[in-house]
This record gives C-alpha cells, structure tokens and sequence, in this order.
C-alpha cells in the first residue's frame, strides 16, 4: 500500500520513515516538508543513504492534499500542534485515510482545547470523524476509522499505566497523581537554548508545572474508560537522555481494594490478566520495575506495580520509547489495525541493549 | 584546627577533601582508608596533585581512633551504612568532635532502623549524643553538638521542601508524596554492574519503591517538626547525570490552606519569607523551578513552589547537589556551626554553569 | 538453521541474540552461558520477555561441545579474550561451524600474540583453518570457511577506512597515525571503577597508548592486503558514550598520489568506486564526514575522505557501531556468507536516530 | 580594582564572572551586554541569585567605551570573534586595560587571519600593541602589556603540550598530527541544531577538518618558540560532554632525540623539569595520561606523554577545561601577571570529581 508522510524532517517523521522499511505491505510514495521542498530525504539525513528502496519518490514536495491523494492512500501527520487541523478536512475530503501524531484533534471539547493549548480549536467537524488511537483501548473504532488521532506520548505511558486500575475500581478517580520523566526528543529539532547539550546534560527539571497540553487529554481518556471524572496532577520532566518516557503514578486505593486486600502480588497477576493478550504491553514480575532502555527503539509499554500498604497506596511506574509506542510505533500499530493487518506487522523486535 | 577524613577514598569522602582547601580555618591532618592505608592519596587520585598545601599528611591511614585522636580535633566519617556505628564510639570517648555522613545513627528507633537498613541498630547510648544536623533546622543543637549525624541526601532536599509546609499545617501530613530523582554518584564508587556507564545512559528507571531506608528518615525529620505523625510515600530513581537530586513533592491542601485561599504567588511570598535568613536556601520566582544544574557544585538547595487549584494541591520542587549539600557541604555547614564560624566559610560559590 | 551462542549474556552474545530475531532462515536452539547455566535468558534480561519465538531453548546451558553439536549447526562465540582458544578446537572436531568473536585467532604469529594480549597464543591447528572474517575482502574464504574469526571493533572501522588508499599505494605504508574514540560497551558488561557512570561521564581520555592488542591485528591485515609492512600508530580513547566508533586516520600521501593531484574531490570518488558494491560502506560526500550516530544500530561502515593539500596528507574518518560492524553484525554478515544467503540477510536497517 | 565584562551572558562571560567571585582583589563594576541591556543578570541566570556581592552593579549595559572607561579599569571581552575588533581599538584609546578572549587579535598576518577566519582581519595598530596571553610562555611580556589577546582553547592544550618538544628540538617541526576533542560548551549558547542534546548525545564526529581557525593560530605560536616553519595537521571533534578538551599529539622524532634514546620515562622527567616551576601545568607519572575529568572546572593542564619507539614517535596527550584555562581561568591568571599578583589568586582549586 503506497502511504505518504507529512512532516517528514522531524524527530517523528523521520522516526516513521525508519519504521516503515520494516513493513512488509508498504510503498512511501510521498514525503512531504513544508520547509525544505525540492531537497532529497537523503541529503537532508545522510544516515538514510542506500536504505531507502521501499521509498518510491525520496525528493521532499510541497504539502498539497490534490497531489497526495494521486499519489498515496493513507498519509501520516508528523507535525507542531496547531498545524494539521488546517489540513486534515482538505485531506479528509479527498478520500485519504489520516493518522494524525499531533496534538489537535485529540481534545473534544474546544473550550478545554483552547484552555490548554492557548490556540484556537479545530474545525468540529473532521474532528468528530476521528478515533482516538490508543489502540489497546480503542482498537475496534481504530479498524473502522479513515481518521485516528494518535495519542501524545505522556498520555500513551499514563493511559497505559492506570486504565486497569481505575476500570476495575481499584482507585480513586481523583487525588491522582502523575510524575513523569521525558528524554529530549520529544522535544523536537527545533534550535532552542534550552534544549541544547550544554544545557540539558547533568541535569533533570520538571516543567510547565500545573499547564502541561497534555493533562487533559490523559483526563479525557481515563474519564471515558471509567465513565466517572478523572482529575490528575501531572508534573512533566526533562531528562537528559534522549528517547524514553518514565511515569511514576499514584492513586489511593478503593475501599473494594481495601476489602479485596489488594497486594503487589495480586495487583502483579490482575495487570497480567488485564494484559495477557496485549503483545506490546508487558507487565514486570512482582518487585522488578521497568527502566526505559528496556523498551528503547520498540514499540512496548513496560509496567510494573506496587502496593504500598503502609499508605494504602498504589504505585505504578510505565516505561515507553516516547519516538515509538508514544508516536511512530503506534502510529504504524493503528494502520496495522485500519488494515487488517497483523498488528506488529513491521514494529516487532528488541530493545537496542546495551 | 586540625581534622581528619575516615574514607576518604569514597566519593563522599574525596568531595570532603576537596571542598576544605577552601576553608580558611582547616588543615587536614589524618586521612583514613582501611582498604588502601600506606598510599598516598594523590596516587589514588591523581587530580589532587599539587594542590594538597593544606593537607599536612597525605599517606592514608588505618583507621584507630588512638592514633586519630592523636592527630586531629575532630573527624569526618564517611563510610558505608553499618560500618561507622562501630567506630563512633570509640571516636567519641576520646573527645574528638565526630560529623557522621553515614545512615547508622539518623533513625532513633531501633526497630525502624532494622526495618528499613535490615542491619542491626548501631549502640544506642553513641546516638543519644548526636544531633541530626540539618542546619537550617537544627543550628543551636549543632551549635553544642560534639557528635552530629549528618543527613542523607535525599532527606535533605524533601526537608527543606516541605518543612515549611507542614510546621504551618498548610499541607495534610498524610499522603505526601515525594517523587525524587537522583544522579549515580549516590550510589559511591564501588563497581557494580547496575551504575556502569552502558546501563545507566539513556535510561532512568524507580528503585527501592516503597523500601528506600530514607523514608524513615524523612518522616522523624518532619513529624519532629510538626509534632505529627507524618506519611510519606517516597520513590527515588536513578538519572543519567553524575550529581544533582531533584525532589518533586506533592501535597494535599489542608481546610486552613484552603480558608487563606493560597495561591502559588502567596506561596511562593511564604516561602521567600521562611528563609529569608538562609543563606543556602534559595526559593525561584512564582512560576519558576529550579534545575539541578542550578545547584551544581554547590550547597545550595533550590526551591519553586506551585499551588494547583484544580486539585488543592502544592507542588513543591527542590534541588540540591547531592554531594555538597546532600553530603559534604552540609558536613562542613555543620561544622562552622559547631566552631562559632560563618556558617558559609569555605563553601560559598557558584554552581559550575555550563 | 539451528544456530548457539556461547557466552550469551554479555554484551556481544545479547546483540547477536537481538539480531537473530529478524534473520529469517534461523533458530536459536543453544545459549550457554558459563556463569548463569540454568537460567532463563528472559529473567537475566526482562527486555527480552514476549520476544524470543526464534529460540527453540530459552534456558541458559553449561558450554559442552557434545551437547552444542547435537544441537546446532553452526556456533558464535562471544567470550572474552583468552577463554575461546580452549573451545574451538573441540567444536570443529564435532564439525561444528564455528564464528569467533573474540581476539584468541586472530594473530597468525604466536610471538606477536604473546607479545601484545600477554597471553599464550592458542592451538595453531584450529587457527590454520580460521578465516579472518572483514567480509569485505575475505568474502571468497569466508563463503568456503568452516571457522571464522571475526575482525576486532577496532581493526574493523580501521581496516575498511585504510585499505584503498594502501591497496592502490596512495599513502606511505609506515607513518600511518590511527586516533580512535569508543564507546563504553565495548569494554564488555564486568563491574568495573573504570567503567562506572560517574567516572565515565564529562570525560574523555586515552587508554593503552602503543600497546592495545588490535595494533597488530591492524598491521597484519594491512600488510596481507598490499603485501608490504605496515607500522601504525593506534591510539584508543574512552569517549562517554554507549555505542560507536570513530577512528580519524593520518597518512602521507605517496609520490604517486601526488603525481596523480590527488584532492578531496577526486579521493572521494575513488572510494566511491572502490567499494561501490559494498552494501554496508556508504562514502560520505566530498566535504561530509561520518557521526557515530549515522550509523547507530546498524552494520554500517561510514567513511568520510579528505586531501590536506599544505601538509600533503590523507585523512579518513571511519564510523562503526561497535557493537554491529565492530562485531554482531559482522558475525551475521559472515554467516549470509558462509551459507550463501544474501549478505545483508537480518542485518539491514536504519540507524536510530535521533 | 574594578574590571567590567563585554558580553557576560555568554558561557565565556558567565564563566569569567564565576570565577571572580573567587577573587580578593575585584569588584566587578560592569557588566555589558549587547542582547540582553537593561536586565539584572540573576534573572538571565537564575543560578546566580544570592552570590553576587562582589559585583557592584548587576545589571546588564549597552556596551559602550566612555561608560566603561569611567566605571573600571580593566575589561574582558568575550565576544563571538570579529565582534572584538571592532571594539578593542576605543577601549584602548580610553587608557583600559584589555583582556580580549575572542581570536580577532591573535593571527598577526592580515591574510592569513582572512583565510581562516573568512572575515577581514582587524585594525593593525591594536594589534601591534597587543600580547598573546599563553601565560607560562609569554609571561612577561603580560606583565607590561595593556591588552592581551586571551589563547584560544583548543591552540593553549596544543601549545602546552608541543611546545616543550619543538624548544627542545626533538620532533620534527613538520608532520605534526593534532587529533583533539572537545565538549559542546566551546560552540558557545547559541541556538543551533547541530548542537542540541539529541543530535550531540551518543555520538561523536569530527568537524573543520583542514580548515579550523585555530590551525593557524597554532603553527603562528609554535614558529615563534622554535624560529622554525611549523606544519600541522589540527582534526577538531566534538564529543557528547560539556566541558573539557583532550588534545592527542604525534611527533616524529628528531635525530636528537634518536640519538638520545629518548624513552617515554626520559621524556616524562624532562617534561616534569620543563614545566617544575609552573603551578597551573601537571606531568603525569610515565605510563600515565590524563582525562578531561582531572581537570575538570579548573586552570590545569594536565600533560602525559609516551615516546612509542616501534615507529619512533611521541604521543603527548593533554588535557584542560576549555571554559577554563582554554578561556576564562587563562584571563584571570594573565590580569593576574598584569598586576602582579600571585598568578594563582583565584583560580587555585580541585576539579570537580565526580
């Protein structure tokens, strides 16, 4: 299947392009780069040089919806949030299948989306075409959907890590709290002081503290699981490595997991259970926690679980390649399930150890 | 004054060395090092050539506290936890003044030590005698002290953090949670395979969850503080970067936090206030947080506190470099407690930017 | 094809494991493992769980030659230098094919062996049946070779860079300056003070200056290929970095290639036609030169040429991952040969970046 | 005594005012900056809340001579070259002191300033009065001297290292190869892509091959100790840390030196007796070399060297802090010689280890 990639000279483009040598049924007919149309995908990333025979036309084009729709069938989005919601309705129309990796039209409520985002909402209306792609979750809506809004990478490593537990009542819905710890890529390649090596080496900061986009969009999802409101602090960090994303979670437990006496045995084996069928989550053995080099460069989400009986608490630690299960990887996941395909066609494989 | 290091070939212990040529008042007097006595200490350490003036013997040491007592007025202990227990003793019936840098007499209930370090409870008549000596809190006692226990890292950067919080019952003393993250030179330079350099780089990952022997240690600290019992739940990990301890701390608003309608803005005033006198306690501006780097190579512990609305909660952030005022500087601050001197004499600078 | 790893659990027997998971023609139906026998791979290393359908055997066996014979066709070794020489006459004699990883057959002359691995030299029975395995110039012994040795990481990126110029006598065969920077994980995954993160890290230094054991290893395979002696100068450096290996290269250009007005331009041209059908060494552009980046994760030989026309002098930079071209790929890339599958058979991908 | 600094929101202006804090004879009176005017400096740089005493006035001024002239006497500039050129010749007219840490005044021969630095080469007359500040060779001629042009990082660890052996006559003064490797804090804090944490972190590459501005600055110091041409061969790279240069230099050797026998502990005694008088330049013991991390935040020079007699070549390896005695420790020592001062007031400390 010929698929095109919008966005292309980004972290997360270029990570789709990577990827998608490894898929068995698909041609990329079409790289798109606003900003250095007319250059060779090769010039601008020497790295690609000779590996690129699954690419039928390397040179970067002008992001025009008429020439991508002639050319592909399904286009990625891999853009700076408030840029897709202007092209998706065009690509929509043209009949293209859209899997969106920013962050635009996974809000519902354009209120919210304006509140957090501090720009405008999108049009409505391709909006309620989309799915939203957790694809462990949604994966049924995912197999119909010409739309998929895929999840930003913290939501991806929360939703993740706490729709067991509050599915199941085993947590209060409110009083959670999230600690999560990010490498730079997610970042982006844009020149910026504060991203710089000499900055970011030796040393760790949480930022926007209390405003982070992505607070709502975890609060969204886990309040449609539950069906009750969720509310969350969610604390960001910048690490100084480069892929990975780590959140810590906490939430007090029910007064059902009380009475249950919940252990971090039982909690182990209910997690296992929860997930038993899912291939890229894995839950860790009671007492081993995850490190973000065990999914490094893969389309896992490593969790492992504790009870803290002196607090009456759960902890809860996720670990993800924020490029791959938190972008790319289950970018190519959702067009796996749009397609019937087998869902780790092409993002099967091992963590790059050591 | 004359003193001495026990262990000083640690990274505790050679942070000690370093920081005292700096000291006006100090001439470092014994060096102890059980595993490599008869060497001498710039052989071990090369970087030390030739800058040693103010160290009048630098072959180390067996450690005995004849020959210590002999030499020197007062030592500095920096060994492994469960290895100082058996020396101080003995350090003090010979009147020397004794700093501790180790866990063994922190905790001063026997069954919570043996709990958290699975150790046996060093003597109890020894600990008797010690101060705990988190200067900002604890200076008069330190003033008198000849025996003082110095804090462990992370205790430090979650005492100056939340203190203020919980002594002014703006936070509930239950169900803090503190979510620190911390650099490898913590974990001291014995070889493991864990803190290698290909296991650590591009990877951070929790451990100790629910078990780190600083619990306890944070919890006598503040219920000390505010005559309550306190409850933590306190989950360290380990970061990509050679120094530096960021504390991410979370706090439930108490009924009178809620009455006085505290703001991050008013907050942020309160903390200014507290510690307006502290020299080494340094609270951001309302809406700024501190990075590690901003502490690197210091004694500083930096502060920026945030009050979320949507879930009464505070959010506290500090950062220390774990080695100084985590460790060796903290040390030293006690010490010119102890003499009458400046509290800042010979640890007064500029973290080491970039 | 039914293929062992011998000493699996170090850092080279785990990417071999990790690589074979693509290779489409193989099972791995050994992994031994002196230290660990009776372990499951996956509880050694949890980022493997979920992953290993490709290995017949999960649990980690004692290293008997009978055993591996009955069970496998063809057998890496990945041990450290000095244990493998006691092994591989054994398992030829069951005709095993064997692929050695370490440095034990390398050197065809014992004196010299002796002389720089301060070891004695192994059996030189087994040895006059090795190949030495840089593909690409031993490919026609390869494809016949019962026993290959595979190249050093070293000698790889050194070999690759300097054998044109040496080959067409562009540059003098002594005087040759090879400046080379690594990575950490080729230092293997022993608990070391050397190797820890915090003596690693905002570090660089040389090591084993005149006296690394991939000198002659070098010097042997650049005499063999232009039948003269070569001396070299090597130097090794610790770079804090997991994977990779640069190696800078200083010849004098030979009165030929001065006749000849040997530039840059013309330079890069002709290793562009040199190693033109050579899958895995891509030549950068005139005027580009390799990162260690560009080929992370991957078997790639990036080279980079340059005619410093004031000094009349050739510089080449060489990029390998260490852990791929400078071993388990190469090993692989062996075994396509030997086998007569395509060469780049499991091997080909695209570098992790960012 | 009163000194201003010209650009002090750069890593080398922020490095220089760490520093003076140190100092017991300044008071730092101006601080200039072109970008940032009319801001105080500890909100630039938060890290410096609290610590500044010693500077009279913190906040941020245009820069311009008259103003300067009336508020200190002597000033540093640490300017991106060819910013300096143009302000040097009206801060002299003024009667100030000049310590310039930018290279537009060290290459005295206009063309081949222009050649290298592709911009045109700066007004003769400041020039002519100017004084190239590599301390330990040019020591007296600071003393006199009103403006001094501050060495440039990587030519002072080549110097340090080469110098003695050129003096001496025993390598040749052509076919030196200078193989060096630098942190990222040298490219200064300028956004920019090629130096963001993601592209730097697990990679290093070479750069300027053949054309770094430094080249001409190196052979221009090596003539003038030897009276003889000198021809070097300068490869700088960049290596995944922040601070640090560790310079590998090869010579041949001389008939002299042949004649000598010179042996590596021959060459490290006389090494050791060259430099005896020089606090700031340390001589490993033979067989040992230097890491970056042993100079790590200080003026040191830490030098090893190795006579490798298979190919009768030196390998000197040296290693500085560019921030340091590669930029603003060296500025301070040489205010320190321009005054009188012992040329350690200031700067005398131990670097930073871990």
């Amino acid at each position: 299947m010929k698929v095109g990639i919008i966005g292309v000279t980004g972290y997360g483009g270029i990570e789709l392009l990577r990827w998608l040598k490894n898929h068995p049924y698909i041609e990329v007919a079409y790289l798109g780069s606003h900003s250095q149309a007319g250059l060779d995908i090769a010039d601008v990333y020497p790295h690609l040089q000779g590996q690129l025979e699954y690419v039928s036309d390397t040179q970067l084009q002008e992001i025009n919806a008429d020439v991508i729709a002639e050319k592909v069938e399904l286009v990625f989005l891999s853009l700076p949030s408030g840029i897709s919601s202007s092209l998706v309705p065009n690509l929509l129309e043209k009949d293209l299948k859209v899997i969106d990796l920013a962050g635009d039209f996974r809000i519902r409520d354009a209120s919210i989306h304006e509140q957090w985002y501090k720009k405008q909402a999108p049009d409505r209306r391709s909006q309620s075409q989309g799915v939203y792609g957790l694809t462990e979750f949604n994966r049924a809506d995912v197999a119909k959907a010409s739309f998929v809004s895929n999840p930003g990478c913290y939501p991806t490593s929360v939703a993740l890590g706490l729709a067991p537990l509050l599915l199941h009542d085993l947590i209060e819905a409110k009083g959670i709290i999230i600690d999560a710890k990010s490498g730079t890529s997610g970042a982006g390649r844009g020149a910026a002081v504060g991203t710089l090596f000499s900055e970011v080496q030796e040393s760790i900061h949480a930022y926007k503290i209390g405003a982070h986009q992505h607070t709502p969009e975890i609060e969204q999802f886990l309040a449609d699981v539950t069906g009750k409101d969720v509310l969350t602090t969610f604390t960001p960090h910048l690490v100084p490595m480069t892929r990975g994303i780590l959140s810590t979670m906490y939430g007090q437990l029910t007064d059902k997991a009380r009475e249950m006496n919940l252990t971090s045995d039982s909690l182990q084996e209910f997690y296992q259970g929860f997930y038993e069928k899912e291939k890229f989550v894995r839950i860790h053995k009671s007492g081993d926690f995850p490190k973000t080099k065990f999914v490094y460069g893969t389309n896992f989400c490593n969790i492992g679980v504790y009870v803290e009986e002196r607090t009456e608490r759960v902890i809860v630690v996720s670990a993800i390649d924020n490029m791959v299960k938190g972008a790319a990887g289950q970018a190519i996941q959702n067009m796996n399930v749009m397609y019937g395909w087998d869902e780790a066609t092409g993002i099967d494989n091992i963590p790059l150890i050591p």
